[in-house]
């Protein structure tokens, strides 16, 4: 099972990282990150470099497409290579997914016309104004795309993922695995739930992680 | 503030890029992969390459250190260039951290005796037999001394230090600007939690992640 995991200048780490430390856990999980050149490629903090392995031009038909998000996004809108490899990659694959603002990518690129989708919170209105059914859930499937909520999500919407490839009790294998008992020391990582004046000021500026 | 994040051969990559993605948010932080060797240095699936963008003698008093586990641990166990290192850095450091088994080489490094830390679940006893006082809790404080559970406990770490640094304000607004709203699929992720069969195959694979 090919699982294509796209890397673009300044994609967030973690979109990425996320997905791959439980995807790679599934039998037979052969991840590849792929670019359209092979070799470093920066996240947007510029202090990390991951190596894509590989051109995507070589990798015509994962069987999961995986498209992280981050600020590099915003560069990634225009048809070209990625979008033609999405497309053509898409016609194949078992599974097509994103985290974060890579739901954009796979927007603009023509894939999510009409279909249920999310993305980073702050991205829902450009998701919709891109033809999808933006909705804000932490994972949404839509027959075989799954979108990510923000950057963390990637975790949730990869065990959800590999649940549905290869059931709940190696999906919890692998929840165990990387012992994912979430406790984060606030409950602040929605805008629900997050103090007014700190969504006011992400909003302010529109970090678009 | 230099955050120095320690790589090594068959490291676990959410051990390090989960906290990476937390950290690297905090006001003035430059986070710096660091190795033995400055360049690649590959994950333990084999499928994923992070640069080491410094070598770890070039980078002699950072602020805060982080160490990651992952079944390359075992070969960081002996007395040698990495243990000198985090001896000497843990002089000067403010905060000397790690994630999962990564404590391991801490505790090696002579960095925990007596002191409260955690680790992977199926290494606790491990901690313990090399001088830490080993508490399974998701995040353990002790002094400067702040170590998480497995693998996906580095983003629970990350935050709690964070706090800690910043204020839990900024720490509140890192968290949402990650989407930290954990909603996994399964209540799976603690070996008091996941069915007794699941947990009973990993402690037979002895995975350490």
């Amino acid at each position: 099972m090919q699982i294509a995991i796209l890397l673009y200048d300044r994609f967030t780490a973690l979109d990425a990282v996320g997905p791959y430390e439980v995807l790679s856990n599934l039998p037979q999980a052969q991840v590849i990150f792929a670019a359209e050149r092979d070799g470093p490629v920066r996240a947007d903090t510029g202090s990390l470099a991951l190596t894509a392995d590989a051109r995507i031009a070589d990798l015509p038909s994962p069987d999961i497409v995986l498209v992280p998000g981050g600020p590099g996004q915003a560069a990634m809108m225009s048809d070209g290579p990625v979008h033609r490899w999405l497309r053509n990659a898409d016609v194949t694959s078992t599974w097509t997914t994103s985290v974060c603002t890579g739901s954009l990518i796979l927007a603009a690129a023509g894939l999510l016309a009409g279909r249920r989708a999310t993305t980073y919170w702050q991205a829902i209105d450009q998701l919709a104004a891109l033809g999808a059914i933006a909705v804000r859930e932490r994972v949404v499937t839509d027959g075989k795309y799954v979108t990510g909520a923000g950057v963390s999500a990637g975790i949730d919407m990869a065990l959800t993922l590999a649940a549905r490839i290869a059931g709940p009790q190696t999906a919890q294998a692998i929840q165990l695995g990387i012992e994912y008992d979430p406790q984060p020391p606030y409950d602040a990582g929605s805008p629900d739930k997050a103090p007014e004046r700190i969504v006011a000021a992400l909003r302010a500026g529109s970090r678009f992680k």
